[in-house]
């Protein structure tokens, strides 16, 4: 093996409220967090109190759910956040997600270098390319094919890192006496013309601590592949168990090494959610709380709870508040078209209840660990060290108390363990992700 | 006169120096302010000590000069660079350019509109539309024709202040016991669709305390004058005499009349620069020490100001540190063709030498007055009470200390003389400017 012997955190900030569809509900947590920066940067105090490499911020540009029962699932604004954060943290990497398809290269390359010189090189884009057709109608247009919307991405990354590097390290003279701001020979158009995007350049942003932000992405296929093996040093991933997580990780190293890289500096970050209890049942009981503020979810959920194991159920035949009759399980078996399938499988064989099995998370969107603190690090350390990931983007089920206590009650296991750094490498994301530093396009 | 009887100030931030070409090289200036976002944020908060109505930051998306002997002229991110004066700051107006031809109005609504929010509705959008090849260059294109610019400027204002409008003003529920975040009859979409730019929405972002960001404009010609008459709240103007400010703002107020609207509701902003002395003579010496660190320039402003006098002056061929012969001033005239030349006549025929006219500013951007504060409150006062402006966009020559002088010198005398207000009217940007409540699209 390869991998770092310590894994990386990033703590996954959605909206100001947790990953639950419930979570604004939840006692103690301010309905009205979604317009409070404020929040966003006092978790992101309490992750980097907790040592996490980074916070990270999905976003698509839309409204996708119905804001009748539920919460926007991204912030405002992405860089406002970040913005925010930077200012009143240190050490902590700052990571958004930012479209390829959906914003000019310029654009992109302005801000987040921008925010990379404020934060002192703490800096990360996820750079997507935006599937959503709600999103692509907010700037009137449609969902381009996978093809050009990979071509586009491509060309966005290369135009950014050119712009990145189009102030030259060393342009940057500030010589007050003799006259000389800076040495024009070193701040250089990037004269840069794609199929879909072109820009002239120079950008005049100098370098950060780090030279240029990181860059991530999320995509699958072969195409975000393809993307991550040429240009990410890191990608957020959503396997449901440590097989598919292992061999995405693979596919991801081989890529980087196919476009001649070394295959330790890009970092698989896989999703993982939790909810924190001083026993098992404690923590249960926090994700049931959850469940009922919608009893209207439990049908759907039942349903599909059942066609994972091969089973008709529904809330009409079976009691959910029961384990499922001998003669039912018998029949059940573990759909091979679902990952979470065989886990779903395992609860319901242990004799919990239907509705206890959905408390559990197994159609959750990443794989969820609901117990104790020793549980959660138990998961994290069997993940890890299986070479199923290099590190974690984890989201908690509830951020206003979720976030707390993961750094105060996991946190200190895994340092225990010697399987988590006790404090931040350097002062750069580059430095404690452990990838190298970059200036410019990435060489060839 | 319909003019509120006190003048409003913006302070006009110029990437963290001040306005003049070598302000960066002063003693005291730290030459790397460019980069320093705590710079700009202790800026905004003496002006915000001063009652200043809001900043202004201006903003050309390009590199536009030589950065050997002189500074950037904008930010390396406006907004970046306002959210964080949004955070340190509590009452003082925040406004921004972004140009209306190289952004999308789906990302312009959404990062003014959260920006609105985070600063509780302290926000101004300054729309332009950028002729600037460069700025286009940089966005893979070329500087489209006046018409085609403003066609694209109006149909990105109207889907920008729809999508603003987008989130019902009560729409926002925040019930968690009932379980109603939001009522969703009351977020739609705006489906607009326009030639050039078209949007389906909703923006998910909520009111701010002043509904949505008030609209300022900038440019000139007829195509600007119904911009503003149609939807600017402010406008910021480069008069160089009172008679041409008072025509540009009673055809401003005639423009606002003609789409029916009042125009005690759309304010005009003359540009005006400073630099201030114990006495008129130290005032001068300050601009003198500025001209002294570029003599490279001084041969070409002295032809320049020959220009605008009719005369043939060269350094080769006149004493600049001397007054100009009698029997040259005997043929000197102002020219028709440019506002500023009776100024420089005038200063000319006073017996300074030329250096001491150019000191003076006479070529500047702005109208300029190098003197006590005395005399500042004086050319504020006269100008203003002339009806040649609803208030300033003032421009420190020298950022690192200019504002504070301004604050602490001018400012009291204008309060003292009942021209400015002693404190801030309301919370909101709108409050203080005194223009109405708006969300979602201008009522027509």
């Amino acid at each position: 093996m390869t991998s770092r012997k310590q894994m990386q955190l990033a703590l996954q900030m959605v909206s100001g409220y947790g990953a639950e569809f419930s979570a604004w509900r939840m006692p103690g947590t301010d309905p009205a967090a979604y317009a409070d920066t404020d929040a966003y940067v006092r978790r992101a105090q309490i992750a980097e109190q907790g040592k996490f490499h980074m916070i990270f911020i999905a976003d698509t540009p839309a409204l996708t759910v119905d804001l009748g029962p539920q919460t926007p699932m991204f912030p405002m604004d992405p860089m406002l956040a970040l913005l925010a954060v930077a200012r009143e943290t240190s050490r902590i990497g700052l990571v958004a997600t930012l479209s390829t398809t959906f914003n000019y290269p310029y654009s992109i390359a302005r801000q987040f270098k921008a925010l990379d010189v404020i934060s002192r090189g703490r800096v990360g884009w996820n750079a997507v390319t935006t599937s959503e057709p709600l999103a692509a109608a907010n700037f009137g247009a449609r969902v381009a094919g996978r093809e050009e919307r990979y071509a586009r991405a491509q060309e966005s990354i290369e135009i950014v890192q050119a712009l990145w590097g189009s102030w030259g390290e060393n342009a940057w003279k500030l010589d007050a006496e003799g006259g000389v701001f800076a040495d024009m020979d070193q701040v250089r158009p990037v004269n840069l013309q794609g199929e879909y995007y072109a820009s002239r350049g120079p950008l005049p942003i100098p370098p950060s601590e780090q030279g240029q932000p990181v860059i991530f992405q999320a995509g699958g296929g072969r195409e975000g592949l393809e993307l991550a093996g040429r240009y990410a040093s890191g990608v957020y991933a959503n396997p449901y168990d440590i097989e598919s997580a292992r061999e995405h990780r693979q596919a991801i190293r081989q890529s980087a090494v196919r476009f001649g890289r070394d295959p330790d500096e890009i970092k698989m970050y896989a999703g993982f959610m939790f909810s924190l209890g001083a026993t098992e049942e404690e923590a249960l009981e926090r994700r049931r709380q959850l469940m009922r503020f919608n009893p209207a979810e439990i049908p759907g959920r039942v349903s599909y709870l059942g066609s994972m194991v091969g089973l008709p159920l529904s809330v009409s035949t079976v009691d959910i508040h029961a384990p499922l009759p001998d003669e039912l399980l018998a029949q059940a078996y573990a759909s091979p078209r679902d990952p979470r399938s065989p886990r779903a499988l395992q609860l319901l064989k242990q004799g919990l209840s239907v509705l206890d099995v959905l408390a559990h998370g197994v159609i959750n969107y990443h794989p969820v660990v609901a117990g104790t603190a020793e549980q959660v690090a138990d998961f994290l350390q069997e993940w890890f060290e299986a070479g199923a990931c290099d590190g974690f983007s984890v989201v908690p089920d509830i951020a206003h108390d979720g976030v707390a206590d993961f750094v105060e009650q996991v946190v200190p296991i895994l340092q225990e363990r010697g399987l988590f750094h006790r404090d931040y490498e350097g002062a750069t994301l580059r430095e404690n992700m452990g990838v190298p530093y970059q200036y410019g396009a990435m060489q060839p």
